[in-house]
């Protein structure tokens, strides 16, 4: 049968969640730098909205599921306008996710055919252009950027900048000869829950200036509560303040820990100014969601 | 187009490795008590024996790929015979994986339609026999049974006993109230190299008793130098070293990290019988590998 219409030992799959035969691939795992992302297409099947979130954790999960930071859920709205949905691996919904986004407008130029897009997630309506393997997005300028202050953390002192990308980030500049290899362990865990930030904490990104176009930028993330390969908004975050101070010329290219490079490019004065962000955003794999898999975790 | 033969951009995927317009699903992800794998089918595609080894860290890697702890590759030999390849998620091959096989005979079941089937492996040629979601395999009786020894490892002596089924594997008893929360490290890494064993050193599996018929087993596997949520083979070797002191009465059930339990059942005694295994082979999804993960990892 070669994978038509079957699941496990050879039986048919039967109609229902995730598996109608209109649907014959009904996912698609996609990656920005490493930040690795499960898509769905709610407009080939709406109940997915209600369908979806509970199997999150059952989906992202990397030894009884197929494995990911996190699952969009894209809805066409309009003329090349779409809702996305981002769940944490965890099955928290959150506002926003700049890599997923960039995931989800290439997930989008492949399903519908659009080039140009505009995506609305919690934190704003993006607009997105899709160029083969590249995805640039349109942000707002960053909200409720704060002066750099100093937060006394494991016996030190570091000097941090608090802004809002979407989420909050607090972006660190370093000078270590050994950046790519040092354990952000404790640093990172301190200043991410430091009781001088906002209740809730921030995402903590540490910088390092590589040359006067380019940073190297690593993220250790909250709800992931560990570094990723890359954060896109601690990435876009960290471009902005040291275009800011001047250590960097805009457009900034940011080496992430996964070595891909995303590009940040603010539109005026880098602190009060909507930027674009591009990147890669590349594909992984696309299939079918086993029966299995569903029924395993809404049992559990 | 909803994913029929088009990759990222809405480009349309082009003939080539992993992508033959024949083979539209050619990829499965399943588990074995949480061990997961990715499997392919070498009777479509018998160029998959040459294809395969070079991507394998691609596909297994856990942000950049589908992610899986190995990979299997099933070719047809004969009637209701195949040949079984494994590669762990590094890309070296190994003899043996025992979660991984029974994996391998669900999957076979479900492509070519056989529910009983002898797997040609590199460890011994295995009947397998497939029920719905549950496999059994009938393995060979262990080799190199050695007697227990006492092992200096961190400051203490513990009692092991050193077999192979497959592969190499020390087993250990505990009696720990924390038996699933206890961090395997330092005890296990030191005893998985410990100089009294053999070169390239074994598998260390630790052992609770529950009750008469049921053991707790939980196990740090060598290649991925860690914990899995079930090692086959270790499983197989503490029912085994279990049943023949008596501390349990076969057939054995043996719960996993993953709480997937496992059954063994010696044919006669239990170091010198042959074995039936049998458990769960769970499936995850199915899908097709997109070209441009097999083009990053070829090029890096």
């Amino acid at each position: 049968m070669r994978g038509e219409g079957r699941g496990r030992g050879g039986e048919p799959v039967g109609p229902g969640l995730l598996h109608g035969a209109d649907r014959p691939v009904n996912f698609a795992k996609l990656h920005g730098a490493g930040n690795d992302f499960l898509l769905f297409d709610g407009g080939a099947n709406p109940a997915l909205a209600d369908e979806l979130p509970p199997l999150v954790p059952g989906l992202c999960h990397r030894r009884f599921g197929i494995g990911a930071d996190g699952v969009l859920l894209v809805l066409p709205t309009g003329v090349a306008a779409a809702r996305v949905r981002y769940w944490n691996s965890d099955g928290s919904e959150a506002a926003f996710c700049a890599n997923g986004t960039r995931c989800a407008a290439s997930f989008i130029a492949a399903r519908w055919g659009w080039r140009e897009m505009v995506l609305e997630t919690g934190y704003a309506a993006i607009p997105a252009a899709v160029d083969g393997g590249q995805v640039e997005l349109r942000l707002p300028a960053p909200g409720e950027v704060r002066p750099w202050r100093e937060l006394a953390v494991a016996g030190t002192v570091v000097r941090g900048r608090y802004l809002v990308v979407g989420v909050p980030h607090l972006i660190v500049r370093v000078e270590w000869p050994d950046f790519w290899r040092r354990e952000l362990a404790p640093l990172a865990p301190a200043l991410r829950r430091h009781p001088d930030l906002r209740a809730g904490g921030a995402n903590v990104s540490v910088l390092q200036v590589e040359d006067e176009r380019t940073l190297g930028v690593r993220s250790w993330e909250r709800g992931v509560e560990g570094e990723t390969l890359s954060c896109g908004s601690g990435d876009v975050a960290a471009a902005l303040v040291a275009a800011a101070e001047g250590w960097v010329v805009p457009p900034v290219a940011v080496r992430t820990a996964s070595k891909r490079v995303l590009t940040v490019a603010p539109e005026g004065p880098p602190l009060a100014s909507p930027l674009r962000l591009s990147g890669p955003a590349e594909w992984v794999a696309e299939g079918r969601v086993s029966s299995d898999l569903a029924a395993a975790f809404r049992l559990d």
